[in-house]
């Protein structure tokens, strides 16, 4: 039995921080090329904008199941009945295609330089850690072991990463670290899973909440002209733009599994099709 | 007033994980290049070891100070009291040179690929991201406090990284990840703190006590197999090697602040004397 394709094919796809943004914007885009009896669960802490969320997929893309779970990925205590929560009643035989899109995170506190960092933040950082890499480890590994290999089936894992993976941005230094550490724990594990797609993808500049924290917030005015530049010279990308180049990716399905590619990276197939 | 030179300059400098392997090797080779009233101070686990390295630094360097601070840098509870303990009774002005060195690390549990990992693990998780990443953040911001910009001194933090920051490595994902964010945190602080070198520095394949783990520990066969050939292809380094390549890196100065160097990049300045 060959691998399913991308897209068409009965998926069981979880989104995190599906509540709003891009991962709102990723749900309703992915959810209309998903194929009969497929089934979408989100994951967010508000439960209204979680519905509004799910109203909006239900809308383009009648014939997906969406289950919406209320969940904080930051809470160590409750993460275990959480992942079993997202897929409680799953019969892993019953699907050709599986999607992990960790897409939960948060910017750090930016009114202040790494420099000014003390042991009295010693509890918050390891809260940070907790929310933006070891929940998106442990749901990864969790959604690995639910859906083991089996001929045929599909398994793909996205982390939504950013350019500051790469690329040092004053005051934004935790998150700078975390979105690194997460490409390489995609990177280890597409050494480990040779039989999974492993996507580390880069959004863009896209107008989220976190843009506005970002131009609002942060004490570096360098940082705070350079992405309110982008808004300027219009190169600030509406949600839905960023998950159709996502869609096209996983679509043209030519990327090395674990690698780092930004919305600006224009696929290689489906080249004419770019928004 | 001019920057100190790297070398023969008044000196103050902290080396975490002194009591062993490479930390001992850099506080011996560094030791012996540092200024007339200069003072070193090592941390570490083990009293006796680090006792072994105060006697071997007094060996070579004489006229260097040695304070050795026993610490447990996992423990976030003590962190504040460890990292006074590490400066007390030093004038910050009393120096020309200050010199962090954060080395201490571990490897994680080999035993196990990443999607072994589970929810059960989380309390061991955010204990290795606090040994790993958390204190070696605060200790360095520590350090950057204590020792502000003033004219003419000359301020280096080095991160001992390792090619695992760069390259995934089977069975060693979240070594990985910690040495990936860590690389991260020296870009930020060195697009951060421009006055301030910073640099990453990955030893190559030392023959240290994390060598013989991953030789003997890791489940994957072919990680083991790779290790085991670096020793049996006499590319095993000793750990004055790679401390004699860092003080050269240092005194050569040609370094880009924050970037990634390998036991493996020559540095541009004194090929010729290289071992």
């Amino acid at each position: 039995m060959a691998t399913a394709q991308v897209f068409d094919s009965k998926t069981f796809c979880i989104i995190t921080g599906g509540s709003r943004g891009i991962g709102r914007a990723i749900a309703v885009t992915l959810s209309a090329k998903f194929g009969p009896g497929s089934v979408l669960v989100l994951t967010g802490r508000s439960a209204a904008d979680l519905n509004e969320t799910q109203r909006q997929v239900q809308a383009t893309a009648p014939g997906v199941s969406v289950n919406v779970i209320t969940a904080d990925l930051s809470k160590a205590e409750t993460l275990s009945d959480s992942f079993s929560s997202l897929t409680k009643a799953v019969n892993p035989s019953d699907f050709q295609h599986v999607l992990l899109v960790n897409n939960a995170g948060s910017i750090n506190d930016m009114s202040r330089y790494m420099r000014q960092i003390t042991t009295l933040d010693v509890d918050n950082l390891q809260q940070y850690f907790m929310l933006n890499l070891t929940s998106a480890l442990l749901l990864t590994t969790h959604f690995l072991r639910t859906f083991p290999h089996r001929e045929g089936l599909r398994r793909t894992i996205i982390n939504i990463t950013s350019l500051a993976a790469i690329k040092p941005m004053k005051t934004c230094g935790l998150y700078c670290m975390v979105k690194a550490a997460r490409d390489m724990m995609m990177m280890t594990l597409a050494a480990e899973e040779p039989d999974v797609r492993f996507l580390n993808y880069a959004p863009g500049p896209v107008d989220t909440d976190m843009y506005r924290e970002i131009c609002n917030e942060s004490i570096d005015q360098e940082l705070r002209e350079m992405m309110i530049g982008v808004e300027t010279n219009n190169v600030l990308l509406k949600p839905h733009q960023t998950a159709e180049k996502l869609a096209l990716f996983l679509e043209g399905d030519g990327y090395e599994s674990g690698a780092h590619v930004d919305y600006f990276d224009v696929p290689e197939k489906q080249e004419n099709s770019s928004s």
